[in-house]
């Protein structure tokens, strides 16, 4: 497969994410409503996909058609949807808009969105252990144990424990870096890796692909740290400057803005070569890590 | 195998849990440290070990030694201390003490307890998805499954939700009994079912786990209402009368103490009796039903 056009890659495979995970919740108004209600208000917020679209990218590279990796792609959405229902918390960073829209909390209380974020995050697991047909069990264990890793205590989550502490701190790059491969890479390296791995890559693609994911991670939270100093309320959905008046430990802050911007174009260059060596099957990896750069939002 | 002496097994099957439970998380001190102590803190808080025991009991109930059910035992006990960090914050119930210790969030802070209860529950599956020798991975994945469900959004988090919901409004015994089907009953099922799934138990025979788990479960929580009630801080950890203080739905709220404890005594009478229809080998569940009903904490 060649894919000159991204936006219409894009655009399909949202839409294939889109109705699985439609399709991964209890139906809308499932006993008691109030959790299923705060679940698919956070989970169908207008998200790009961009996690459940990497999964699926990595998975076709390897040679897979995108429906078995469906299930992988849903649980990756579910696991970053509820961290971030749990990191809007008033006892994490008391956000009150997400996308443009009120925090699930704002709108359903904190009990119901602490609750909503706990049950998107057992939920992915449900789904992954769904064995999509022609994929062997082991594959998905496999798949099960490196996402768990990727979103514990060791990975995201330690992430945001160390994000949390550096907050009001001096910012060394070292702290900068363990925050951001942690807390947002570790999830976006799973997904090359779980897509890899469920499509039956060999060791030396999944070593490619799971470098890719350490590039495009690194890049992907490094443009975050800039749009939150450049964007603007409109395109990103969130106050902008909320890191700066935080005392965040960003890249902007230790580097400066050029140098940052310099070191994210670095990141996608190298991922862009990581991807032409997978060849032409990579094609959809190649243009994503150049959308990552430029995005606006 | 035969057991007369209860407590002999209740405390071989607690030091394989806790041996094993030790080696479920990151070693202590491991980076960064805040969360791994209080994930530690929280799991090893001297908690009677129930639930991983009767994924024991269950699967050795069918024929399997204790050792490879393991992992699926502490994967049921990381999520029950994860439920009760959660349960125990100020948004939730707001509790200060439980087990006779402070909760984790008045020792960590709120934002690291949260932390703690997600990368516990995250770490469940992690534990659940490495597979022991002899048991096939498909058996592995439908046990993740079923774990998975019992503790999600219909099962034991449904029940959180509807018991919160329930708070100072008059309890029917239906809205009391969805609560404590699935606050409580839903893990303590799940126990017997993964032992019994791993084990390789026959349709029947997992047929019968379940319902003693089914009545154990009401009857656990059952008791549980009434230790409330009766039971004192030395013995509960917690303070006592917080059940009617919060005009929580319970069943001698809905049918007096009297009346729930002759239901409790019927629902062990129900479980013992399935449990003896399973032959000598389900002992030890014969007996923890007896135990669970007799229990002072």
């Amino acid at each position: 497969m060649r894919v000159t056009e991204l936006e219409s890659y894009l655009a399909s495979r949202r839409q294939l994410v889109q109705e699985a995970l439609e399709k991964s919740l209890p139906p809308a108004g499932s006993y008691p409503p109030a959790i299923h209600q705060a679940m698919r208000y956070s989970l169908f917020a207008g998200g790009k996909r961009l996690r459940p679209i990497l999964v699926l990218a990595a998975g076709e590279t390897a040679g897979s058609p995108p429906e078995p990796l469906l299930p992988a792609a849903c649980a990756v959405e579910l696991i970053h949807t509820y961290s971030l229902i749990h990191d809007d918390l008033p006892a994490m960073d008391n956000d009150d808009y997400r996308r443009g829209r009120l925090t699930c909390h704002k709108v359903f209380g904190e009990a119901i969105a602490l609750l909503a974020g706990d049950a998107l995050l057992t939920q992915a697991f449900a789904v992954l252990s769904q064995v999509p047909a022609g994929i062997p069990p082991a594959k998905v264990l496999q798949a099960i144990g490196e996402l768990a890793t990727a979103a514990g205590s060791q990975g995201m989550i330690g992430g945001q424990v160390v994000d949390m502490e550096a907050e009001g701190q001096p910012a060394t790059l070292e702290i900068v870096n363990y925050i951001h491969t942690h807390k947002t890479g570790s999830l976006i390296r799973a997904c090359l890796r779980l897509g890899g791995i469920l499509a039956g890559a060999g060791e030396e693609q999944l070593d490619i692909l799971t470098r890719y994911g350490e590039n495009l991670g690194l890049a992907f939270q490094i443009t975050d740290d800039i749009l939150d100093i450049e964007g603007d309320f409109t395109r990103m959905g969130k106050k902008g400057g909320m890191d700066v008046a935080r005392g965040k430990a960003t890249y902007p802050a230790c580097l400066g803005l050029k140098k940052a911007r310099e070191i994210a174009r670095e990141l996608c260059a190298e991922a862009q070569s990581l991807a032409r060596s997978l060849g032409p099957a990579a094609e959809p990896l190649f243009l994503l890590a150049g959308y990552v750069l430029n995005r606006q939002g």
